[in-house]
């Protein structure tokens, strides 16, 4: 039996102003550092150990590795940085306000936009600045690599070869996991190690900055889940995250 | 050519309070810091870019590497956490007060263990909870890798491999490599590159958080090197470190 521990960013700049991401290297706020800090020290009171962390090229899941890291005073642990743990690309809706796109556009399509399967929102032009193709962290990514937008069937596709090529290996070996990444790629995860319906995934919420644990069997598949700490104030973060899409 | 940047991490609690350090994983002080963060700046005002951080497994090192990695806005940078960059493992001296101990066994008793290049400090006992075989951070690690005390001589064997499997390699297939470690660890890389006999390494002093570039050629021998920043400054340190063997 394996065990893994998934954690989502803690709250970033734009989590709060409840705009659209996705690549936007966007950093946590206070209040998301203190849920790193805290998910950190829950772990290490809770036992857990690790051999290696994998985290995006993002800046909010990095700062809220790293401060977790530092509260478990685990700053030595090897982590491997890679992009296939990126949130969803979000296209053109990159850096508008949800509440706005819901008031213009209506709650359904915003949902869809957010939560449908294989829809993606309008690509970036290839000469949009915010385009992946001008960020160094990328440049050794081939033009098919590179999103200029993703649906969550494009976010699975991208995040799986990292988890079958290096993070499975790494458990079945016996190292002890952790994975700090975004809502869309952990649903992606999970999605895949669950094999959820596109229905299943689209409920699915994650909140940030929780400690979620998986316990796996031999062949990597999910026995349970849980997330660590005070289950009331997980409770009330989830419903948070499911109400982001409504019109305010 | 090659150009590569070397740091020290920015000062420590105890380089603060002038006691031996080595293995002890004692964190940086706010002037530590905030010597991490002007050195970040200051390669980004320069305009340096790096492909990847090689950084002990200490975390006055790896601290003063996220920081001036955060300074630089290249959080995202893939960093190689060794024990082979650690400081000298200063043995039984671990913790004590170097005025002190100068005042003990004499400035020259003192000025030997700090730089003579064969001749270490009592080695700590295996049942010594000092000993590194109780760090996890450790486990992987052989008996005869794992020190108890070391000599500079120590040092630079241990730190070369590092530099000849991985670092050099990296170099040369044109990564630009930022390293970010410890005054002994630099001062066995130097002694390496420049070839440099015991008498001259005995002399040479490296300051806290300063960038250090080295340019080097096609064989990897270095052509110059220079610090970044405020010679004035540079040079203070630099007489700073020099005159800590001395009683107070």
């Amino acid at each position: 039996m394996y065990k893994i521990v998934l954690m989502r960013h803690g709250e970033s700049q734009w989590n709060l102003e409840n705009r659209f991401t996705g690549w936007a290297d966007v950093d946590i706020t206070e209040t998301g550092r203190q849920q790193a800090w805290d998910a950190g020290k829950l772990l290490k009171a809770e036992g857990y150990q690790f051999d290696v962390a994998y985290v995006s090229v993002l800046k909010r899941a990095i700062r809220t590795l790293w401060t977790a890291l530092d509260a478990m005073d685990m700053m030595y642990l090897p982590v491997i940085k890679n992009w296939r743990l990126n949130e969803r690309h979000y296209g053109a809706l990159q850096g508008l306000n949800k509440s706005e796109t819901a008031a213009q556009y209506g709650e359904e399509q915003v949902l869809i936009w957010r939560r449908a399967y294989s829809i993606a929102p309008n690509p970036l032009a290839l000469d949009d600045e915010r385009h992946p193709r001008f960020d160094p962290r990328y440049a050794s990514l081939s033009a098919d690599e590179l999103p200029a937008t993703e649906c969550l069937k494009d976010t699975v596709a991208r995040v799986i070869p990292l988890w079958e090529e290096s993070i499975a290996p790494d458990i079945k070996a016996g190292k002890k996991v952790l994975i700090t990444a975004h809502g869309n790629s952990l649903r992606a995860l999970i999605k895949y190690l669950e094999d959820m319906s596109e229905e299943e995934i689209l409920k699915l919420n994650i909140p940030t900055g929780q400690p979620l644990v998986y316990e796996l069997d031999a062949n990597l598949k999910p026995i349970k889940h849980y997330y660590l700490g005070n289950q009331e104030e997980i409770a009330a973060a989830l419903a948070a995250v499911a109400a982001q899409g409504k019109a305010k």
